[in-house]
This record gives structure tokens, C-alpha cells and sequence, in this order.
């Protein structure tokens, strides 16, 4: 791909749609800029641009696309499959400043924001006022544009289902500087192909979301955490599926193994509320009524016991909740600091072969001579299995990591499990997802690619593209 | 569009594909093909050949595709807007007797079936065996298929949501006869862009769906209908609004006016419980729990009552329930049995706007001197607005009929609403969705279905095609 290269006219270009204090030059950006949370590829923009508004969206991407300049849009970085990284160099676009909430609109339960508001304050802003935003991923501090961006699912998916089910509508700056707005408050929408829907997941290579109404839900008076201890991750995964088949669904069923919880507890410096069993589910249940969670909770508590259960923890209080879920929310982190490198797999599985999975991916922790970590989303089939780097050199790093990923993802499709859960593809799994979907699913998406930005101006080098770096 | 005419050897070919019984020229076609359940376009096909699986639908298109013939997929032709008629003569594929069950996976909460299966068969399987189905569309006889292909909603969206949110997978034939699977029996997915949605409410333009998973959730153990006369029809549907905003969701909540009740109990020849007053909300409730419903019925029943209301009936009987559902059912028939001629408006706009929107189309019969019946889901803002023909002669009631929708779509989009809430685009709708999504979004469309479909064989003149016949 030929770009053209930044020169200092272009930089004035920027300077007069932003204004001066929102554009730096790349040699001035923070290597913060450079990567994302996981991926171990840095790459420098030529330069930074921080648009204040969606006309500014629109002035500088109509400049890149008439002089074939590359954009890459990022919220806060906290994706981990490299899909914020300027592979190319060129314009990065950083959204994460037009962060304002423009109307919550109580009539039609909608809330309208910019991409730049972050999820943990769309969080306390709506539960404040008594409603729910379902989906609930475990990094709090991304933005609603990064996770539409990935269709993020997150803890709730259980129940609630995942970001796309949630967006109503969108208003996108096409790769062209056009804008257009697709959806709307509406609850019902059979009018032409969903565009909404090819934006949601598509990781800023379709066009940049300038803004968007979430749909939200009013905020259940009741919720209830239990904590079930097992004798093994076996005993605790399979006892899933029962769950689900006894009809009583609950908002979150979460597993964890000891050594997860150990090294949470050591990252965060505070205890988890018991860590004597090998295996854990943590099932959250919520509602209006107490009749119906203390029906559900029981029901699941008994379902577990009767599948070899230790125990059935009760968590209904704040402090008892905060300390659990604030361990669950740390493992990722706290996996990363007990070692020096980590790359994750983010399968997701048909939820009746998460234990089958699991035991696999066990299983190559002896035959590739490495550390595994894993914790996930037990309830929707969607896991996180990390490798570790520990003490390996560069080289074995690589061949042992390629190895893994490799028989990881094979056993995900022959399970009929898919490469990516919620964190995307960005071009760190893009191997994969042409390996997975085969090749005329990635024609299509390459063909649907070119009709949004026929210039490869938009993201290049991610989820679909012809060949990586 | 050059299209290769049907001759001897063509036929040869497709008997050889699907059998003699299976294929039928065009000149021995039962009438019922030639048209769907509204549209006053009738086109024959050349030949009706019904496959009886995907490697027949295969076979067909990619001979199709290499002749040049167009294919127009079609499930039990209940469509409101011509999706399922041949504006190109060419193949007409009667998807309908592929209509096996194939799969219920209690684990994963999936059911997988063929296009064929209709609404009511499934609903019917899945009841018995203690789950539910969500979507529910009015017209209990169309194939799923055909469900999936408009993004039908039905009543329950307002809790429910849409077919969409209840799509998982689907086995999809490409234009050229390529199989390919999307999605699967996974709760999550960011594997690229969502193929998934983009074949559902794509009309048979894309793709012709020959395998669906569906997701079901447990069937709630209990529920109950809450019939609430008011004084006006304003009044009934001002008073939704502020039912959502109390927080309470209802899983249905539709409006009826005493003039289309009546028209049902002729229709039906069976009494409605109540018609004593001009308009009705009709509101549903589910759970399982006894406290959350009557909570929940009571709350919104005291709403209405002090926003108008004349009473509150609550209907926990399966007699009176089925009195009640029934009328609801038998509206459009009823419509249509009491005039000449209809055509429909199948609006959706916020759902504050409803009522406001209601009042506009009500003040278009005196304007246009034309006879206007509306009902629908007031709790999803989705209208279904009918223009009565009565004596009009052919070319009064097209320039009022044209005069009438103008309208209604202008001020539909001035609302902030989508030209179709579940009908879908087909032909008879694609002059508005021009003027409604704009040329940015159409263009778009028009792509994708290039992508798709370079040779613009599968269902030509639909949804986004540059030229009406």
C-alpha cells in the first residue's frame, strides 16, 4: 500500500480543522500512543490529532482521503489484539476527548453520547439515575466507542447479550469525510441492509462513530452474587451446561481457579473471600423480585452441590460483592504482572464444550513446555486463555506462542467455536480469522471493506486485510 | 437488466437437480405464486422448482449464476411489501418444503431448523418442551425463513427485542452456489465483520438461508394480559410513554381502536370482550414470579387509570386470553376483508412519537378524503397504518395512495422513524427508503449487495436496486 507521508502543509491542514493544541507531531507523541494494551507491536503515528467534534471527524478524514493518507481511530487503548496501533503510521485519531453525554432520554429508555465516554462512567451516570447498561466488560476504563468498536460482551452476555444489542444507533463519518447516521431511537428497524450492524464490531476500519444511542433497560431493585467452590475446574465448568438446561438463567457465571484468584490477591494486595478449593463459579442473578432471585439462586446452588459442589457462598452484601468483583476485575492485570510477556486467546465455544476446551487447553501447558492462565465467561462459552511468557527468549517466545495459538484455535472451530468472543481481531488474530472463516467469507468482508473506503485509508492492516505487515 | 430466458434445457437441467416433482414451468403455476399477501404486483415466474436441501439450492444457483438467471427465494408469500415476487420472472425457489427441525440443544439453548418451518410449528415445539421462542410476529404462518429475511418483530420486541437478537447462525448459499455457515451456536462473536447481520433483514437479496440456529430462552412460567379501555385514542397512547418510564417493561403493548375491533368480530364472527369504549391498550405481561407480575400489572394498570383510563380487565383465563389474541390476530384480515383494496404503512418512530404520529394519519383522511385504519405496537413505536381503497377507480386511489404515503414517510422521518419497523423494503416500499436512508446509505447498500451479487441474479428490483420495473 502506498500512503502519502505527512509533510508540514498536511500538519497545518490539521492545525486549521483542530486548532493547534489537539494536533501533535509524531515524534512528540507518548509511546502510549504507540500500542495497545496486549500486543506486543509498536507502531509510531506521523502524527496525533485529538477532534473536538464530528465536523472536525469529517474535515480530516475528507483531507486523508483526497491525499490517500492513513487514519486510525482509537479510544483508549485498552484493546488487546493491536487494533488501535497505526500500522501504517499516518493520522492516529484519538476520540477518547469528544466524551460528552448528550441526552438520556427516559420515553424512549435511550441514552446518546459521543464515542469518547467511558464505560465506567456511562455505569455510575445511568445507574445513578435508576436504569441499566447491560453489557458489562471487564475493563471499565474503555470507551463505548472502543467497545462497539469490538462488539465487546463482558460478564452480562448471560442474560443480557452483548454491545450490539444495545446500540440503537450510530452516527459514522464514512472513510470519505461523509456523514451519515444509521438507526436511530428506535426500537424495530427492517428499512434496507443493517448498517448499524456492519459498524458494530467492525474496529474502526468501516468509518469512525462520531456518536451513538445505546439503548438501556430500567435498573433491577435486586442482585445477588454466589460464590461456589469445587474441588476441580472440571467439576465447576461442567456444571454449567445443567445450569443452563434447568432453565434458570443468571446474569453472569464466571469461572476461576486458585491460582488466578492467588495472584489477583497478591497484584491487589487484598484478600479474596476464600481461596481454600481449586475451582470456583462466581453466578451473579438479578431482578425485581426476591421471591424470583431467591428461587433462582437456589435452584442453582442446589444444581451445583448435586454436581460436587464444596459449598455456596452468598454474597449479597456491598463489601463482600466489591471484594470479589474486584478480584475477578483484576485478573487480567494480575496476570500480566506475574510475568514478563503475555499473549490471550479469546475463543468462544458453543457454552456445553467450555469444559472440554478448557481441559485441552490444559493439556498444552505439559505439551508445549509453557504457562497457561485462563478465566472467562463460563456462562456464555467465551474464554481468556493467556500463555506466559516467564523466562523464554524472544525466539522460543514466538515458535512456542505460534504453536499454542495454532492447536488453540483448530480445537475452537472443530468445537464450531469462533476465533474471536469480544475482543476482536484487530491484526493480531487476523491469521486466524482467515484460517476460521474461511476464504470466501474473508472475500466478502474484503469486498464489503472496499465499497466503505475504497482507498484502504480507514484502519488498514486489520481484521480482514490481505496480508499483515 | 439482460436476464437469459428459461428454455427446454434449462429445465432439463433443474429436473435433474431437484426431480421432476420438484420443478414446475411457469405457465402451470398456481396463481398464489404470482404474488404475495398485499402488493397489487403479480409476475409469473418461468419455472417454481422447490428444493428439498442445500445442495439442491447449490446446484440451482450455481447454475443460475453461470446462465444468467434470476432467482427470487420465496417462503409462504406472506409478505406485505412483494419481497417474494419474480419482477424478473426467472427461477422462483419455494423454500417452503424445506422444513425440517433438525436440532433442539437444551445445553446451549439453541434450535436449529430449516428455512420452511413456519412460525406457529415452532412456536408449538418449543412451547411443549418448556422454552420460548421470543419473536412474535403477527402472521403465525410464515416460514422462518421469511422471519429472518424482513427482521420480523411481532408483539413482545418491546421486552423481547427482534428476530435479529434471536439469529445465532445460519448455512447461507451465495449467489454463486458457494455454502458458506455464519455464526453459530455461540453467545458471542467479533470474529470481523457480522455476516449474520448482515443476511437477516436482507430480503433474499444476499443470500438464500437454507439453515438457522436460533436462540430460545426458558419459557416463563407465568403470564397475563391486561385490557384497558381509555376515551380516546389519544389518550391511550399518551399514556405509553409514561408506562415506560415507570420503569416497568411490559412484554407487549399494543393499541386498538373500536372501529378495527369491530371489523375483527365481524371478520372473525366472535365476540371481543369489551367495545364499549374508542380505544384500547392491550398489554401483556411475563415471568415467573407471581410478585413481579402483579406488581409489575398493577403499577401500569394504575398509570392508566390515572392518565384516563376507564378500567383496567385483567385477563389471566386461556378462554379470555384467546378472545382477546385472537381479534389481534385477525386485524389485517379484518382490514382487508372490509374494503376493495389496502395498502400499508409499516413506520416505525420513537416511541414517544407514536401517538403524535398516530393523530397526523388520523387528520390525513379528511386531507386526502380516504378512508385510514391503523394499529400496532404503541410499547415499540412500530405502526401498521392501512389506506382503505373502498370505491375509489384505479387511478384515484393511486394518486391518493401516493399523496398518503408521501406524507406519512415525510413526517415519519421528521420523527426521527425508519420507513419500515418489520415488513420490510421488497419493491413496493424502495421509492421511500431512497428518500428516507438518503443516497450515502443506498449507495452503500447497493455495494454490498455488489459484493454479494456481482451478476445481480438473487431477487432483482429489491430493497436497494437502482431502478423500479
Amino acid at each position: 500500500m502506498q500512503y502519502k507521508k505527512i509533510d508540514s502543509s498536511d500538519m497545518d491542514a490539521f492545525r486549521a480543522i483542530c486548532g493547534e493544541a489537539r494536533v501533535t507531531p509524531g515524534q512528540d507523541v507518548s509511546d502510549d500512543y504507540c500500542h495497545d494494551e496486549l500486543a506486543s507491536m509498536h507502531k509510531r503515528p506521523e502524527v496525533l490529532v485529538k477532534p473536538a467534534s464530528t465536523e472536525q471527524v469529517s474535515a480530516i478524514m475528507r483531507y486523508a482521503y483526497e491525499k490517500n493518507i492513513p487514519v486510525t481511530p482509537r479510544g483508549q487503548g485498552t484493546g488487546l489484539v493491536g487494533g488501535a496501533v497505526p500500522l501504517y503510521g499516518g493520522i492516529l485519531m484519538d476520540m477518547s476527548t469528544m466524551n460528552r453525554v448528550i441526552e438520556l432520554d427516559e420515553e424512549n429508555l435511550t441514552l446518546t453520547l459521543e464515542p469518547g465516554v467511558l464505560l465506567m462512567d456511562i455505569v455510575k451516570f445511568v445507574e445513578e439515575k435508576g436504569f441499566l447498561y447491560p453489557p458489562d466488560p471487564g475493563e471499565k476504563s474503555a470507551t463505548i466507542g472502543g467497545n462497539i468498536n469490538t462488539n465487546a460482551g463482558g460478564m452480562r452476555a448471560v442474560k443480557y447479550g452483548v454491545t450490539r444489542d444495545y446500540v440503537r444507533g450510530l452516527e459514522v463519518v464514512l472513510p470519505d469525510g461523509r456523514i451519515i447516521e444509521v438507526g436511530g431511537k428506535v426500537v424495530k428497524n427492517s428499512s434496507g441492509y443493517s448498517m448499524k450492524d456492519m459498524f458494530v464490531g467492525s474496529e474502526g476500519t468501516l468509518g469512525v462513530i462520531t456518536k451513538a444511542i445505546l439503548k438501556l433497560l430500567p435498573l433491577p431493585k435486586r442482585k445477588l452474587s454466589l460464590l461456589v467452590p469445587f474441588p476441580s475446574l472440571d467439576a465447576a465448568i461442567e456444571t454449567v451446561p445443567k445450569i443452563i438446561k434447568s432453565r434458570t438463567i443468571p446474569t453472569a457465571v464466571e469461572f476461576m481457579q486458585k491460582e488466578v484468584i492467588v495472584a489477583a490477591e497478591e497484584y491487589l494486595g487484598r484478600k479474596f473471600p476464600d481461596k481454600s478449593s481449586d475451582a470456583y463459579l462466581l453466578l451473579t442473578f438479578d431482578g425485581n423480585s426476591k421471591e424470583e432471585i431467591d428461587a433462582a439462586y437456589h435452584d442453582v446452588a442446589e444444581i451445583c452441590l448435586a454436581n460436587g459442589a464444596l459449598d455456596a457462598f452468598i454474597s449479597n452484601t456491598d463489601e463482600r460483592n466489591e471484594a470479589i468483583w474486584t478480584a475477578r476485575g483484576a485478573f487480567l492485570e494480575a496476570i500480566k504482572a506475574s510475568t514478563s510477556e503475555i499473549d490471550e486467546c479469546d475463543v468462544v465455544v458453543p457454552r456445553k464444550s467450555v469444559a472440554t476446551f478448557i481441559r485441552f487447553t490444559d493439556s498444552l501447558q505439559k505439551k508445549h513446555d509453557i504457562r497457561i492462565r485462563s478465566f472467562g465467561h463460563a456462562g456464555d462459552g467465551n474464554l481468556h486463555v493467556y500463555a506466559l511468557r516467564d523466562k523464554l527468549d524472544e525466539k522460543t517466545w514466538h515458535s512456542k506462542l505460534e504453536a499454542v495459538f495454532k492447536d488453540m484455535y483448530d480445537f475452537a472451530k472443530e468445537l464450531g467455536g469462533k476465533v474471536s468472543g469480544e475482543h476482536g481481531i484487530g491484526y493480531a488474530k487476523l491469521p486466524y480469522l482467515r484460517e476460521s472463516a474461511g476464504s470466501e467469507q474473508l472475500e466478502i468482508m474484503r469486498g464489503v471493506k472496499a465499497v466503505f473506503d475504497p482507498k484502504n485509508i480507514l484502519n488498514p492492516g486489520k481484521v480482514c486485510a490481505s496480508a499483515s505487515l
